[in-house]
This record gives structure tokens, C-alpha cells and sequence, in this order.
């Protein structure tokens, strides 16, 4: 909205010094959607920006911190996972349901969390931020934490199921704000999709014909 | 895409007679996303498009069949509710999750249901439409078939919580393209799922602190 505001109104002028983390985060979006977060360095977005890479560390800290804002991302991972892991793996579940809610309803996070969504939907290229997020700051320390409690090489798989029931929650409860299920208290709603996320992270999961012997 | 490859590029011609189709899926998606599917009629649609009622269920047929073709519906309820119910209502979880992928599966169907629940998560009036074909074309339609098997009035939150699912899969598999879900076999997707839709459906549903005695 800043632009508008300006009473400068020329266009085409080129971009000053005040641009840079701008430059910096179109940089890292590009960089991360078309190489991944893994196959992604500083030095990559530095140079995509035409600075040096120290200001991207002085600007955005860690390759994290940079990646977490270049999506702007409405969590932080580690502080989430800290949540949802504080109690026994028992209730693991339950906690991964609150905390979604409590993300889904922050005046802040809540709709940050459905532009997310929105626009990977819409663009290619947030789809593939999106699916970074997922791996690599979720799926990755999922498997850390939870491989004890089930076959580690199951939890990519048991995360993205989870995935699939949370997205579509804040899907039908917040954007497309179906009744009942809109407007059913946060209480009701996480003692009926608890046990859904058990499954899904706790329990066998069906294998379907074709795993037959 | 037609416009493109007309050969006389006037701008601003007024729409001719073989605009009328057009003018009144307009109409008719103004009225539907306003008013709901039971507050319009087809002599308000045709009102809008200035057009003779006559003319719009010459196009259109019945106002059923002018609702799905203006909100581009990927199904025929009255169709899918045949194919879930076809069988005891013990098989009624698994069909659903087999009908909803065979929908997403579809080279037609499954880019319009993504283009539908895209474009209802982007503009508001989209979203009231897709809620409109889910009270009034699914949810009812399920009060009717389901609602000896349980209680009737439970059947619209089930049925929200279905699409919680359902929705969810869709986005997670077909548009995010979250692995391994993308690219499990469809079985395997069915066997995991469908008990999740059991329990929406057919099973007890929790309900929270708040109905503590």
C-alpha cells in the first residue's frame, strides 16, 4: 500500500538502497521454488539480488529465518514442534490439532495462514514454497521427533495425511466457512479431529490391495 | 479463448443474441451467490439477463441444472448420491473416498473441481456458491439417504466435516502435490481414509468440554 501513499508518483525509477531486502526476498523465493530449501545457498540469493551475502545474513539472519520469511510463513517450526512435543507422544495428536486452531485463529497468523494456502492454490511456484515448507521445516523434524514412537521412514507419509485433514480444515471451517462445522466451538471441533490426526500419526495405517502378498 | 481468434477486434460491441447464455449464467451466479439457490428464482435470473424466463429453461433446463452449469459444477449429485448408495450403508465411507477420487482422477472433472475450489478459496462469491452446492445439492440430499442410519440432524455437520477431509485430499495430493500422498496408489489412499470418513459418517462423533453435564 506504501506506493500509493507516495507523493512522487514517477514510475520506472530504479530501486534504492532502501530495496535491498525486498531485492533479497524476491531473490529467495525464486531461488527456493526453483531449487528447493536444500539445493538453495545464500550465496545463490545474494547474487540473485546483486548484494553481497553479508547483507543477507545482516538483513535475515539464518538461511531459516530468510526462507521462513520469504513465504512468510505464519509459524515458527521449532517453537511449534516444542508445543506439540511437551507432553507425552500420547498426546501428540490432540496438541497438533490446538496449536493448528490456535494458528488458524490468531488475528495475525490466522489470516497469514490462509493467504498461504490461497496462493498456492493459485501459483506454481507457492505450491513449491509451500511443499518446502512442509519438508524440510515440518516433515524433517517430524521425523526427528516422532521416529521413536513409529517407523521413521513412515513419517513423510503419516505428515502429509495430517496435512491433508489440517489444510482442509482451514479450508471448510475459515475460508469456505461451512455450517456447522464454522462455527462449532474450537473445543468440539478438536475432540472430534484428534482422533482422526491419531491415525494418522499413531496407528497402522490401512495398506489397500496393494501390498497383498 | 474464442475472443483471441476473432478476426474483427472491435471493443465494446454490444453483446448480440448468442451472448444470451452468457448474460444469464452471469445472472444466475449474481443471484445464487446473493440470495442462496432457495431465495432465487428463474424469473429473477431472467430479469437480470434481460431475457424471458422461457429463454433461460430453453438454455438451461431446470434451475438445478442452471445452478451446477453456472458455478461449473465437476458432478451430478443426484448421479454420485446413486453410486455411494448403491450399495448397504456399511460400504458408504469407502465409496465416498472412491467416487470423490474418481471425480478428482477425471481429466474434465478433476481440473474443474481445483478450479472450483481455487477459485472459491480467492473471491468470496465463489465460495458462497460452492456452499450453496454443498447445503443445498450434498448435504440435503444426504439428510435424505442417510438419515435413517443416524440422527438427522447431525447429517449437515458430517457432512462438513466429510468435505474437512475431502477437501483437504484434494488440495494435498492434486494441487500441492505433498509426497508421498501425490503419488500413493489410489487404493492405498482409499484404505486410509475411508475409516476417517467412517467415523464422520457413521460413528460417534466427540463432542468437547462443552456438553459436560
Amino acid at each position: 500500500m506504501a506506493h500509493v501513499q507516495k507523493k512522487t508518483g514517477r514510475t520506472g525509477r530504479r530501486p534504492g538502497k532502501t530495496r535491498t531486502p525486498e531485492a533479497i526476498l524476491r531473490s529467495a523465493r525464486e531461488a527456493f521454488a526453483s531449487n528447493g530449501y536444500d539445493g538453495t545457498s545464500i550465496r545463490q540469493i545474494a547474487t540473485g539480488a546483486g548484494v553481497d551475502p553479508a547483507l543477507v545474513h545482516h538483513h535475515f539472519g539464518t538461511k531459516e529465518e530468510l526462507f521462513l520469511k520469504a513465504i512468510e510463513a505464519p509459524i515458527q517450526p521449532e517453537a511449534m514442534m516444542d508445543d506439540i512435543f511437551a507432553a507425552d507422544v500420547e498426546a501428540v495428536p490432540e496438541r497438533v490439532v490446538r496449536t493448528f486452531l490456535g494458528v488458524c485463529e490468531g488475528p495475525v497468523s490466522g489470516p497469514a495462514l490462509l493467504g498461504l494456502l490461497r496462493g498456492a492454490m493459485a501459483h506454481q511456484w507457492q505450491a513449491a514454497l509451500l511443499r518446502e515448507l512442509f519438508y524440510t521445516q515440518i516433515a524433517r523434524r517430524l521425523v526427528h521427533r516422532l521416529g521413536e514412537a513409529v517407523d521413521p521412514e513412515e513419517v513423510p507419509f503419516r505428515a502429509s495425511l495430517v496435512s491433508s485433514q489440517l489444510f482442509g480444515l482451514a479450508m471448510s471451517r475459515y475460508a469456505l466457512r461451512l455450517q456447522p462445522l464454522a462455527d462449532a466451538p474450537r473445543e468440539r471441533v478438536i475432540a472430534i479431529v484428534a482422533p482422526t490426526i491419531r491415525r494418522y500419526v499413531l496407528e497402522e495405517l490401512g495398506t489397500g490391495e496393494d501390498d497383498a502378498p
